[in-house]
């Protein structure tokens, strides 16, 4: 097979082989088709953080970059439900639960059509990683096309319940990005999975608590990178936590659902 | 194998059974000593979560609970390091990598071994569970000694460091906990290993965004299953966002890491 034909197979939606190892060690892994099979019976499955990478990216960060953490440049998603706080003194578990499920398969969905990972969820929040493992050079406008996404097929499926029992109150999903240099490595002995870390995930971070139900906020650094795209995006000058100089964040906002519509 | 000598071999510090599997389905699957050689064959292994459970535990909660979620009482810890964003602004990444793998270490030692679960790590931060899968009917008290433990722990680790490049900011852990009803299970379709969600949840994080570096933060329902090693904490009422009524939290703190120490 030539190069040419293995970079075909790794950047079709459902890729055939491993895009991240393919990205960072120009190692063909079989990852669907016949060919998967011998690895699936050494373990090396499709990877819970993007269906398009293997289980050697996730767990085995080590002997992919033969040190135990990196530097890289990368673009860092937030996403929670705002007000889950409010909801989970007021509804039972079982309903939920099922607004839990519904945001992390859409978050997935959004962030996977855009080459993401989903590199940690929390309950009602999660983090992805744009750029590692899966190269893209245009990452910070992939992590706001996925936050589009996310907000359309957050608002599409929370506004399909029955929101009644919401008393008036938005429900909604808040998220927030940043790009610039992070560390990526695996950090703590006993867990071989990788993660990001740096003043660039915290303020990620940040930006997202400050989100309200159904905004997007970009740093300048992000909106800079995405050209046209943050290019209807009003400007809100923050204060954050832990942050010395005040942000001058861009907003992107779309989508609420309300009990209220 | 008698039921009794089963439950032995589960009880030790380093169980040669899995105890979540031994707690939850009684059923022994070794994961330590030759017997544990064929199951390692087919992928068993010991958890992330905790080296005394196994990954039967951890990847096939519908497996062995045969639903998709069930409700169950827990005790809840959140942990992370109290100003990050801030230190994350002016240390190197090396530097700051060093710092999260102490305290995901050092937490992890003192949830294990009070029979918690690092069920999430996300950075600076993490969240165990406590009486499940391994029960503990004296949760609340286990997850206390795991919260004292994780502030002595990373106290003498953080302490260890050369800390001049902290600028005279404390650097410590912030802890809260929170003993309820949760909701655990799988809440994506994508991520097959499981968490807990609810309201005991949010307050529990709540709580622990509230610590300042040294402090543990008790809800009143864990103070009060804790009995005696809550005796000596003050009291602190707290407003918390989401939360209508203020929490009457109670306080223990001891360690503070300082460089003007």
């Amino acid at each position: 097979m030539t190069a040419a034909s293995i970079t075909g197979l790794a950047h079709r939606g459902d890729a055939r082989i491993c895009r991240g190892c393919w990205d960072q060690m120009h190692v063909p892994i079989p990852i669907r088709g016949p060919l998967a099979l011998p690895f699936r019976a050494f373990g090396i499955t499709r990877s819970k953080m993007n269906p398009n990478i293997c289980t050697i990216c996730e767990r085995s960060f080590r002997y992919v970059k033969k040190q135990s953490h990196v530097a890289a440049s990368a673009t860092i998603l937030f996403a929670d439900i705002r007000g889950f706080t409010h909801l989970s003194e007021r509804i039972e578990r079982v309903r939920l639960s099922q607004i839990v499920s519904l945001f992390q398969d859409r978050c997935a969905e959004g962030i996977w059509a855009h080459d993401g990972i989903v590199n940690k969820t929390m309950g009602d929040g999660l983090m992805a990683i744009f750029n590692f493992p899966i190269v893209r050079k245009d990452h910070a406008e992939a992590a706001i096309r996925a936050a589009l996404d996310i907000q359309r097929l957050c608002a599409d499926a929370l506004g399909s319940l029955d929101l009644d029992w919401l008393g008036g109150q938005p429900l909604g999903v808040g998220v927030g990005i940043h790009s610039g240099d992070v560390e990526i490595g695996e950090f703590s002995s006993f867990r071989s999975d990788f993660t990001a870390i740096g003043g660039t995930v915290n303020l990620a971070s940040r930006l997202e608590s400050q989100a309200e139900a159904g905004e997007i906020l970009l740093s300048p650094e992000t909106a800079m990178q995405a050209g046209a795209l943050a290019a209807d995006a009003t400007t809100r000058l923050l204060t954050l936590k832990g942050i010395e100089q005040p942000v001058e964040a861009r907003v992107l906002d779309h989508f609420i659902v309300s009990s209220k519509q």
